[in-house]
């Protein structure tokens, strides 16, 4: 099993404070030891960074901790293997092109015996569960929109739904997928979100004794929501994603 | 214009001595200011970063030059802009999968009244010449060799020479491409490499007075392939490859 992290806001934020308590639960607070990976989408852009070192002590997790990369759209996941070896190819968040914009993707649970059919358009690189899911999702959303264009919020949520409903008899489906612009958040057992907005207040890690006061870094027009699989923070409320429930974030809040 | 510096090697092997001399280019001794980006191929996956600063200056770089990733295919690139705005989504070098393989991508020139006829199956996410290019050479091979394996290197390199000769009228096009066994070397001006094997030697970077003993760091039967725009050591002997030639390389030495 992994830990996932998203996070979807109305300006461009970074995410050193969550990352911080996060990638403590790869290999200090927690067991997820088998690599991790973050993608920061910048307008249509995205940077991967991806290793098979556990989080906790990772060079490249030191720069991220480090280096404030403003971000609308993050995913993140530290990875305990389950199905696949530890390898940079089974290392998430995995990353396609679909209607010229990048989408990331990354999974938390178990998908047994599942084998999808896939045609030739998306190919897993590596030997997860996770990746063959990606790729099952994304040739659904080419086969039903074939267009050139990105369909609306509420076409790819339907279409989501759909594709996830297909895939989840086959275990725990819970993941983060964002284009950039939506990050969507599908529960299947755990997945918690907050949206912090004004007034902010002080927050205070679960996994590391830090705090921030976001009054301190925020103006009052800004909006983030952050999808965690278990709570980050141990004084502000959480709202638990119910069970098979496909969310969509906008602009740092949830849409219907 | 840009700068190119790829390497293939038959051992996993770190970059850092090159790419201290290339990075330089990037904004200290050259003109290359407008970002840049490097991959290392570990298997079939892959670790691209990715930056829209100049690399002379880059908090990323840095971390790339002190973290000794030992990869058998590299890729990296400078960019001085000429179409396309400087931003994260035109920054090289390019990914895309093709037959379960990552295939990477990054080129030195400038296309003029290149608008390829893309069909729907690799779009670009940017505005450059360059990831056009590599959209166009992608469905190229895809249509060529529609089943799902990985063709032959010969085949591969037939099809490649074809589609650069379309390309090619457009304008420069010097471009470095691999899917983690094969690098491709494609020089329309400008591109030279290095065969480095036993016995190994001292090299000494043009743009930094910095030496290096390979004999200390190597074993005999290393062999590894380096090849960039301009030579990055004034004391070796670099072959420059000859104006509209494909070379492939394989194992850190180039094959017919």
């Amino acid at each position: 099993m992994c830990q996932l992290l998203g996070m979807n806001g109305n300006v461009p934020t970074d995410i050193c404070f969550s990352f911080e308590g996060f990638r403590a639960r790869g290999g200090k607070t927690d067991e997820h030891v088998d690599g991790w990976g973050i993608a920061f989408f910048e307008g249509p852009g995205c940077r991967v960074f991806l290793d098979d070192q556990a989080s906790s002590g990772s060079t490249v997790a030191e720069l991220v901790r480090n280096y404030p990369i403003r971000s609308t759209n993050v995913i993140a996941h530290i990875r305990k293997a389950s199905h696949g070896k530890v390898s940079l190819e089974n290392t998430h968040p995995f990353q396609r092109e679909l209607w010229g914009r990048y989408w990331i993707f990354a999974h938390n649970g178990e998908l047994e015996n599942f084998n999808p059919s896939l045609s030739n358009i998306y190919r897993p690189v590596g030997e997860t569960d996770s990746e063959r899911a990606f790729c099952q999702i994304l040739e659904h959303l080419k086969a039903r929109f074939p267009g050139k264009d990105v369909p609306s919020t509420q076409q790819l949520t339907a279409a989501l739904k759909d594709i996830s409903e297909k895939i989840s008899p086959h275990g725990i489906f819970n993941f983060l997928l964002s284009n950039g612009e939506l990050l969507f958040a599908r529960s299947s057992t755990d997945l918690h979100y907050i949206v912090r907005k004004a007034p902010f207040a002080e927050a205070h890690l679960v996994d590391e004794d830090i705090s921030i006061n976001f009054s301190d870094v925020t103006t009052p027009s800004d909006r983030v929501a952050i999808i965690a699989t278990k709570p980050l923070t141990d004084n502000e409320t959480w709202t638990r994603i119910a069970p098979d429930t496909l969310m969509v974030f906008v602009d740092g809040e949830p849409v219907d």
